[in-house]
């Protein structure tokens, strides 16, 4: 890893511009944007490295800038489970920030990686003075927390063949067509689907049936009505929710 | 379901002394309950119950004062699982009263149950003005929030009779004893823990092997090591987490 501190360089241009693109800090006021700003640090990561470990305590909230990351559980004998799958510009990690309680989860580069580092105790000062900021924080962790309970939903009630087949869906639908390439290898998409490479191959064969194909990393779907019965798309569970803020008296919820 | 406007009896007495007993709002002023428990309602359900639906409008942000209260989630074609089982006194679907949304859940009473009910719009009005109770929300977001990654590690990581070896471990620990009492009917256990009535017997026979008795609704452990090594318990994920907050500078969690 790489730090680079920004006041080095030019923080009002770089992490402004960094935090400016974040949708968690855009109803927050230039001052304070500035004052996390002139702490901040960029991070690069390899291919594979770790960003940290679960038990460790946290010192900085994380905001994903480039490339992609992901948040394992695992187990002391080893036993390990992909949760989450982040993409710029994801925060993580603020559970364990807001709290100073020890990471839940692990983090990996999965491809090389930047990440904007605020660290903890500026945050949680200004947090301290600044309502505004934690009505917006209180709406992240809302959202994050509705996250959860999809995924899971998902995992209780889904097949694995079913949380395939909605992940097919997704990815072709967020494509516009009805085609669309798998964003990472298969070993990796087995483990954020929540089942081993052998599955996840049978997965795919069966699906042929519903109405999708999956060739190498590229995905068709050939029945668009079979595959959704196959998946029992429900709305409420499936519909992705984003940048869901906190509805004082007089503001209206914006869905994107 | 049986309504009883606390203003027509006395609210500083009722409601206020339900609030008080509240750990959510331990840190919150008397000026702050007041304004809360003015509006507050409680509510009575019989066994059975339902007191919401996935997809409603949320009105009140929940406190449940006695009984217990089991939260749902359904697909469309009538399959069913249970996602947490709730006791006095806890508050439940705040993020869905905080962000407008509809609820992600169903709710329906395992026993008669007696719920406080606190007007949305009364408690978004309320955070508008004030930034602690604004804090004590997100500390209390986090904290839901890091209660679904374990519970989402538990469900990817650990087969259903090692999450049934946890849970007794728990059961009868809290009973401060090597014995204790299933607190519900095998049915509803063998939801809460992500599987059928089958599996459950399969999985008490299972355990006598690895340290644990069921008989009827009696839990005796037989061998604690025995029983800790085939659970393989993780500090980080099978410590309960209770009344965090947020971490302020100069303050220090009390973890009780």
């Amino acid at each position: 890893m790489n730090d680079t501190p920004l006041l080095s360089k030019d923080p009002h241009t770089i992490a402004m511009a960094l935090l400016g693109r974040t949708p968690l800090f855009s109803a927050v006021s230039k001052e304070t944007l500035n004052t996390l700003a002139a702490g901040a640090l960029l991070r690069r990561y390899d291919r594979d490295a770790p960003l940290f470990q679960a038990g460790d305590q946290p010192e900085y909230l994380h905001l994903l800038v480039h490339g992609s990351v992901q948040l394992n559980a695992g187990t002391p004998d080893g036993r390990e489970a992909v949760v989450e799958l982040l993409h710029p510009i994801d925060t993580f990690i603020m559970a364990a920030v807001l709290t100073s309680q020890p990471y839940l989860m692990s983090a990996r580069a999965v491809e090389p990686a930047q990440v904007l580092l605020i660290p903890a105790r500026l945050l949680l000062a200004e947090l301290k003075t600044n309502p505004e900021l934690a009505l917006t924080l209180l709406g992240s962790m809302a959202q994050q927390y509705r996250h959860m309970v999809r995924e899971i939903k998902d995992l209780r009630l889904r097949t694995a063949s079913q949380r395939l087949a909605v992940y097919l869906l997704h990815l072709v639908e967020n494509a516009g067509s009805d085609q669309a390439r798998l964003p990472c290898d298969k070993k990796l998409l087995a483990a954020r689907l929540g089942m081993t490479p052998e599955s996840l191959s049978r997965a795919i064969s069966e699906l042929r049936r519903h109405g999708v194909n999956v060739r190498g990393d590229e995905v068709r779907i050939t029945d668009l009505q079979t595959l959704h019965e196959f998946c029992r798309i429900d709305q409420l569970l499936d519909t992705l929710e984003q940048d869901l803020k906190v509805m004082l008296p007089g503001e209206k919820q914006v869905q994107e």
